[in-house]
């Protein structure tokens, strides 16, 4: 079998055996196969496509590529969550504390953000101390321990993976369906998931830009879920404006904080609380959603959320006064308000525009490796559909470099649409 | 101006700037642009194409990578010429020595064969001594002195197109149009060429299987030729079956040496002297073609255009005498007939199939670098169209080992078809 054949093969719109799939990602892993075979193969896979068992043999390929985690000792069933990003999209640090505290113990293996799209690793790591590099061996611990870990991905779990999205990420070859779904998949895979509840974005600030690719790409990774036999269930949400209020790592946490303590802008915590009761269903603590709900309720209420993330962040190394007392979070040095300009209705809070002046602020980073400002950032005070009075205040600025301020405002004056007709609010999910 | 991002543009199917391909060509060639990034662009060029805009401005950019010939000192008008490339496909050997015994001072830069396709510089070479790695300055001493050079390619010409065509060899992006009009294109100019004859083969034994695609490249280098000022004239012409009798190096020399006795096939003469006359029509030795055909019978007649071959191999370092002792080429060990087990017309004598025979023997190579046996090959006896007899030769295979003559047998089983019906000849030409 040579690599060559293999990628002509696809260039030429053939459907690949298991076996080539299997010998290319394996000649990849431990660099037989060149990174340039690698890309010319990834280009062929993005314009030419694949077919669902194609997509799927990739995965198990991936997967297979590293070690797997086994967590059928320690939970009955492994249940994971994943969104494919956007902007102000903290709802893992507000789902898994929920679902630990409701019974159900979970281990998540989570990203770091880059472009306009924010990471819940760089979220977490604004509290002091707070570990994201946990072995294996300690996630298991911590997950038998306090039924609760967020930490990064192992680079021993999918190393093919990890190798194969630093390629493409330099070669144009990111938004391929195929690619996406099976890179997404074989990381819930090699972590022992068996149940993954999947939160894909669509809209302005998310990599899917309209229902009908993420419609594509949640079938997709139940598809692979199905012929990998693995429970898939696929949100789809809307993204065109941020989720909650905050944009920024401190500032999300700070809000997390809130929305654990029922007191989260009203549509992040729906939205939580969607996906908590689905994860509960999924790992079989509850039998319906209703009941699942009744127990989210009660968790939020008497502060057993809070709590777990408390205990989170105390087990990974992080300072837990900083829950209790989210006042010690460095404040940003310029705060600004900046309001309304006319009456009317809001019919546009672009979120990728927030993204990325949330990046130009220094919340982000524009290449792998820059270094990030945990306490600058954004937050909105006004959804789509909302009557906006004259000198209302639409959004806040969370700076620390005076031009970065002034930059990211000019920028911002595009970002939002006033308009005088009444405007529907967005849905929270489209599916 | 970043990399990724012209990839992409190509992968989105638009239109790449002058400058964007420039910069591409200039970052590849200097090692800016690493192999991983090119090999994704070709695939995407390979896949969404190019526009005759783009296509000319990456065979120029590749022309600006290295040095150029200037040769207008040295000839009136630069006539090159090239054939895609095909299975005994002699005609470098005969036309040039013709044009340049007729009065039109050429130097061409040829290359190697590879797969089942032949090349001249291996051809030369079974002639002891022969050199083929001129420098530039010898090119234009010994262009000065007998008005004829057949040397390799000079690596400080469009050295961006020798490190572009050595990544799409692995990478699976050799058979893109607008890639192969670009790299060929882009050495003619880089050698200073101001008018060009193109041979385009069509048909089993060339990478052209069909007219229509051929048509489209052959254009597309006219195409490319109008827009850098230069003069392009191109010949669609058959590689169905081999051209002339011989395949393989020493037995081509022999055949290319009988040709420019006027002793060659008939196939081969007719479509050298049609190259041949062009070139000095297009080199304006001649005003018209008729002119031209009269004095290239001469200079074959006389031995004017044989004694130029001599000259040739005498200035290169080859042993003349073998030029006029044919005999002294050294004789395969095994020389065996294969003759026609049926009566009626031969249908096909695949070219494709001869040429891998003819590499299983070891006159060609699978891999850059392998060694290659001058001795070996196959002669054919039978045009497509001839009355074939039960018992007549079809072909006679020259080896030198047993087991590889066998192979070679059993391969060439399938290679030749005896019909009933009467069967027309191919034609030389198709446009």
């Amino acid at each position: 079998m040579q690599a060559t054949d293999i990628i002509i093969k696809k260039r030429d719109k053939k459907e690949l055996t298991r076996e080539e799939i299997n010998f290319f990602i394996h000649g990849f892993t431990v660099g037989d196969i060149p990174d340039y075979k690698a890309s010319a193969w990834a280009m062929a896979i993005m314009l030419n496509g694949m077919t669902d068992r194609e997509v799927t043999d990739l995965t198990l390929a991936m997967v297979n590529s590293g070690e797997t985690l086994d967590m059928s000792q320690l939970v009955g069933i492994s249940v994971d969550k994943h969104s494919t990003g956007g902007v102000g999209d903290k709802t893992s640090l507000v789902v898994l504390p929920i679902v630990a505290a409701c019974g159900l113990p979970v281990a998540k293996m989570s990203g770091r953000g880059l472009g306009f799209s924010g990471g819940t690793l760089d979220k977490l790591e604004s509290i002091p101390g707070f570990r994201t590099d946990l072995t294996p061996a300690e996630v298991k611990r911590q997950l038998r321990e306090i039924g609760l870990v967020l930490t990064g991905q192992s680079k021993s779990l999918a190393p093919a993976d990890g190798k194969l999205y630093a390629l493409r990420d330099v070669t144009g070859t990111v938004p391929s369906i195929p690619l996406i779904a099976s890179s997404i998949m074989s990381k819930k895979i090699a972590a022992g998931s068996q149940a993954i509840v999947l939160d894909v974005k669509i809209g302005l600030g998310a990599f899917m830009k309209d229902l009908p690719s993420a419609r594509k790409l949640g079938n997709l990774m139940t598809r692979i879920g199905e012929l990998a036999g693995r429970k898939v269930v696929v949100f789809l949400s809307d993204m065109n404006q941020p989720l909650g209020n905050a944009i920024g790592n401190s500032l999300e946490v700070q809000e997390a904080i809130a929305s654990l303590q029922g007191k989260g802008p009203a549509d992040l915590m729906e939205h939580c609380k969607v996906l908590s009761a689905q994860m509960l269903f999924m790992g079989e603590i509850f039998d319906d959603v209703d009941e699942a709900n009744k127990m989210i309720d009660i968790a939020i209420k008497d502060g057993s959320a809070l709590n777990k993330f408390s205990e989170l962040i105390q087990a990974q190394g992080g300072d837990a006064s900083y829950i209790d007392n989210p006042e010690k979070f460095p404040k940003a040095q310029y705060v600004e308000d900046v309001p309304a300009f006319e009456n009317g209705y809001l019919a546009t809070i672009n979120a990728r525009l927030f993204g990325e002046a949330s990046v130009l602020l220094g919340a982000g980073r524009k290449a792998k490796g820059d270094p990030i400002d945990h306490s600058v950032g954004i937050v909105v005070h006004k959804k789509v559909g909302d009557n906006i009075h004259r000198g209302d205040c639409l959004y806040t600025i969370y700076a620390n470099d005076k031009s970065n301020l002034m930059e990211s405002k000019k920028y911002l004056e595009f970002a939002v649409e006033v308009e005088k007709e009444k405007v529907d609010p967005l849905p929270l999910f489209y599916e």
